[in-house]
């Protein structure tokens, strides 16, 4: 059934909304330099439509003309270097086309924060900067939280002009690549691989590649079983990779914007090269060569582990998986792969330890794996800014080398999941949209601070009035803390609703196939990760591995990620382990209380409806707070029958 | 979208498929009778076509021939009594057209079990005698474990020929109703009020009518709003009376076949009076003086309770849910309002006391709704025959008469929902083919037995091979108390995963909002029902409840229902609670496995694909046994550190 007609719906331009802003630097009056490629032509509609919205009216100069001008310097070449010069009262935008882009939008930025020649000289430190989306080919997106697709409607893609504004916002925070469909490859989506779809493909590819970002596409990795009709997938089959190589070669051929495939193998029940006895590096290499001869890469996914387990084996530990099934083959790939690895072991939490797989690719390229989404975050309906749990991610030093041995040094690329749907603001919660933008900026510089990152995204959005930065900033920055106080205690993970993954279900997947279990009884809770354990602190370097299989010098904050321990285990602090639970649940409720009674006081700042729609999102927040810090406080008390030191009220 | 053809699978005649009988009677070789009635002439053709798959050749003579022979005496009117009388070596069945077609079977049924002259003087208790079928619209069946529905199919009502044949199965054990669609009313499924699908109606009401058996419909108490573009559905608003007295008089004179109408109001977010500050008499009533021209009855659903309860309210008690709403209500419905109440206070778990509101009607119509689809019960995946369950049900003394004051005695009508979808067998499992029948059986005469009734459907489904009969008799008979160990403890219902309902999750409901909590802490569990605690104990006759209220006189298996106990609390035979609940455990799994090798031990007796399909089926229930067996008992040690006496596996 194809739909006559694909009505999306009315959408905020975010960012982009440039607002009017006072006395405006003489140099925005004029613009000289006439770009000739796309992307470089891009940057001079950005300049021109954006300095128009912000108050003045710029005029398109010959270079001899006299007085300040903003002077655009398309430079040859792709990279993605990028300039801005002062020259006396002018100032200078000198890159290549996408140089260009980034420049003109930092210039935009920086005017709208308030600063008059925002001189810059900056490359990306990662040449694949992107998001991933989770978008099914019938429209519903796996772990979105913000309406349908806006890539996919009614079984197939279609182009649409909010893509093109998606590629604006992508290109405006730095960001360079976009995967448009789910990881788990099904139905009609496995089909954008053999072409069924090229024209609009094609045309969404150009409409990305226009803003410097490419084209990326999740395939199945039976592709040849399910379209090609071969008996088998088996990645060293001759007809197998011969027919990898004329897909490919009839697809890049036809997309020029596309950069390569996606690929979730012999993960939850996706298939892969271990139903044919082959190893993942065979499966990627197999991938890599048939993209190799069109400049594709190939992301291959580590997300490998046993969804099958028997939670009576407890000598199976999936936070162990990625480093068992990947570190032995470091060297065994092709350059033209990337593995892509969550930022921790298991999946997105929102406090696990850095996953020790990243410290053992030497000779691999590697990539982390970040989530926007918040799919264990709080959904969007809880306010979560991920960008200090980037930096501590990017900061971490794996400890396998004397220097440079920080997750930033040793990756060679970066990507999120998105946040995004086709809800007005883009992201479901307003406040989400600072992941957005936030990432695209680390993504550019790793080393780039949250705080800032928060405040500039405050201004972009909701203007420059002090009372909003401050108190958007104090939120987003304390929200991260917030939510983990009220929510999942000291790193043990998955005390979520099975299936949604939303609110409070301790027991939830306890005596379940996942792999996640805290083994709580009355007197302990948690898994031994340690040597007399299951070992998993033995992946990291020898120093981090003696850190976290200490108890003692293990960081309290994941303290029950790596160990099991009694409830009566003392803190630094004094306090028991019990009692820190308990408290960190009643602070984190008061805390996201006083998040929203800060928001409420922005009344009559903000525009109206964004100022409700957040607001409901509190009150949804709230509710759902409540809930996590009841049950999970109720359910340690029923444990344990020790009650709050404090005397708050726990529910039988 | 309208489907071109419908297609149902192959399917069984389950006890319909008559079998060779050796040496048949004389008198089944002659058959004396012309019925006039349509039922009259659906029996005569039963019995031609069965005793001919019994091996006689029944030749039609007229009443002077000479010889033994079947009589066939068609009495005016259209009651159901039926009578088998022995004259010489002939027999004769006299009843009205339906008595005729209960005759007939019965004669089938009993030639079938060896007995030559059947005789049989009978009328059954209960006017309506029916099946709830909680079919959708689209063909899927909510709670439905046997494939898709027979009766919708694309969104819309069907006939094919399995109607007529589950018509004839109905017949053949004495069912007369049958209401087609789910009591969750929705799209589609509404317009069968008024006359979308008359046509579909029509042909299936005519076809089950030939049998005896009448149409019901479930319809939206808000149909008013929904489909007939009114602005209320209040229950005393003029224009909403006289529209559903307009609809009733369209649909009735166009359906002649048609009961009435199942209601499903202010339940679990349906529509309902409470909408509009109306009693639920007034609700009813109002239905009920709509059909009543037509002779119509309204079944009313007693499921009222706050089903967003939170789970900190301590004081809401769901099983008082029903008494508190409908108690004060009786004796102000109308004479064709019969009230529906499932058997237990709360929703078919597989131990629940009595409801105890079918105390409180003196005066007002009543009915029991059991569930025969196993959506509690292992859901057709597990073997449980209901039976003994329905007659405890059926026989319990209420207490607030001096006689005739058993649950049989106090109700007017008897219903069960469904187990049947388009699967081959009908069922899912072949084994709960036997709750069909059986239902049937016991809702013609409540005192029936059921071990009997597991034998008579035991030879009528596989033969009379001696082994058989005894092997599923036994296994049947075991069945429930089987389930009962290894699941849900004495009473306390609910440790099902939330949602499906499938296998154990302790605490699945306990932080939610469906009322149905264990509270268990490590010394505790359960919630105490007594005067002392919900009071809901004070809702039966004062002799039942002190008997429930004392902990001591309380039935051992219903001690959880009623009250909360530390672990250590000794049962009767001196064990404590929590080692009754081990040991409880253990046995079940371990009876479950004596079961399926009872019947791995009739392979070659049986039909293969009976044998290997049941024997799958056993499979799949030790698993799930296994499963409820460690989940329980792990659980339950986590809290209590208290291992089992006898040192048998308990997983951490």
């Amino acid at each position: 059934m194809q739909p006559k007609e694909v009505i999306f719906m009315d959408y905020s331009l975010l960012w982009l909304d440039w607002k009017p802003v006072d006395s405006l630097p003489e140099y925005t009056k004029r613009i000289i330099g006439l770009p000739a490629t796309r992307q470089g032509k891009a940057a001079l509609r950005e300049l021109i439509s954006g300095l128009k919205a912000m108050g003045s009216e710029p005029e398109q100069c010959g270079s001899r003309e006299p007085g300040p001008a903003i002077r655009l310097t398309e430079c040859r070449g792709n990279d993605e270097k990028v300039t801005i010069r002062r020259r006396g009262e002018s100032m200078e935008i000198a890159g290549s086309g996408r140089g260009l882009l980034y420049g003109v939008f930092h210039l935009l930025r920086h005017l709208t924060l308030g600063e008059a020649y925002p001189v810059w000289e900056s490359s990306p430190v990662y040449p694949i900067r992107m998001l991933d989306h989770w978008d099914n080919a019938d429209g519903s997106i796996e772990r979105g939280y913000a309406g349908r697709s806006f890539f996919f409607y009614g079984g197939r893609p279609v182009y649409s002009e909010r893509i093109r504004d998606y590629a604006r916002l992508m290109a405006s925070c730095g960001l360079n690549g976009c995967c448009i469909n789910n990881v788990n490859v099904h139905e009609n989506a496995l089909k954008l691989l053999t072409g069924s779809y090229k024209r609009e493909l094609k045309r969404i590819s150009s409409c990305l590649g226009e803003y410097g970002v490419s084209l990326w596409i999740s395939v199945s990795f039976s592709s040849p079983i399910e379209l090609g009709g071969l008996p088998t997938a088996d990645p060293l089959d001759p007809e197998v990779r011969q027919w990898w190589k004329d897909t490919c070669r009839q697809l890049f051929s036809s997309i020029p914007n596309l950069a390569g495939f996606l690929v979730k193998a012999d993960s939850e029940g996706r298939p892969g090269p271990h139903s044919y006895n082959r190893s993942q590096a065979e499966g990627a290499n197999m991938l890599a060569d048939a993209v190799s001869p069109f400049g594709g890469k190939i992301l291959w996914r580590c997300f490998v582990y046993n969804c099958t387990q028997d939670w009576r084996d407890t000598k199976t530990d999936r936070a162990r998986a990625q480093c068992d099934h990947f570190a032995p083959l470091d060297g065994q790939f092709r350059d033209n792969v990337i593995l892509q690895i969550k930022n921790g072991p298991v999946d997105f939490q929102i406090r696990e330890p850095v996953s020790p797989l990243l410290g053992h690719l030497e000779h691999t390229n590697s990539m982390v794996e970040f989530q926007i989404t918040q799919e264990y975050t709080g959904q969007q309906q809880h306010v979560c800014y991920l960008l200090p749990m980037f930096r501590e991610v990017l900061d971490f030093h794996l400890g396998h080398r004397p220097r440079q041995d920080t997750v930033a040094e040793s990756i060679s690329a970066v990507c999120a999941v998105s946040n995004t749907g086709d809800n007005y603001n883009w992201t479901g919660h307003d406040l989400a949209g600072a992941n957005l933008f936030g990432f695209g900026l680390l993504s550019w510089d790793p080393s780039a601070n949250p705080t800032e990152i928060a405040r500039e995204w405050s201004i972009l959005s909701f203007g420059r009035d002090r009372v909003i930065t401050e108190t958007v900033t104090d939120i987003l920055m304390k929200s991260r803390s917030i939510y983990e106080k009220y929510s999942v205690p000291l790193g043990i993970g998955w005390m979520c609703v099975p299936g949604n993954h939303y609110g409070p279900s301790p027991d939830g997947y306890e005596y379940d196939r996942w792999g996640t279990y805290h083994k709580a009884t009355h007197t302990e809770i948690g898994v031994e990760r340690g040597p007399g354990g299951t070992g998993f602190t033995q992946q990291y370097s020898p120093g981090l591995a003696a850190m976290y299989a200490s108890v003692e010098n293990c960081p309290e904050e994941l303290l029950l990620f790596f160990h099991r321990l009694p409830y009566d285990y003392r803190m630094k602090d004094g306090r028991t382990l019990l009692q820190r639970i308990y408290d960190d649940h009643f602070e984190g409720f008061e805390e996201s209380l006083a998040m929203s009674d800060a928001w409420d006081a922005l009344a009559g700042r903000l525009d109206p409806d964004v100022f409700a729609r957040v607001q409901e999102r509190f009150r949804m927040q709230l509710h759902s707070a409540a809930q996590w810090r009841d049950v999970i406080n109720s359910w340690l008390y029923r444990l344990t029958l020790i009650p709050d030191e404090k005397g708050r009220k726990i529910y039988l």
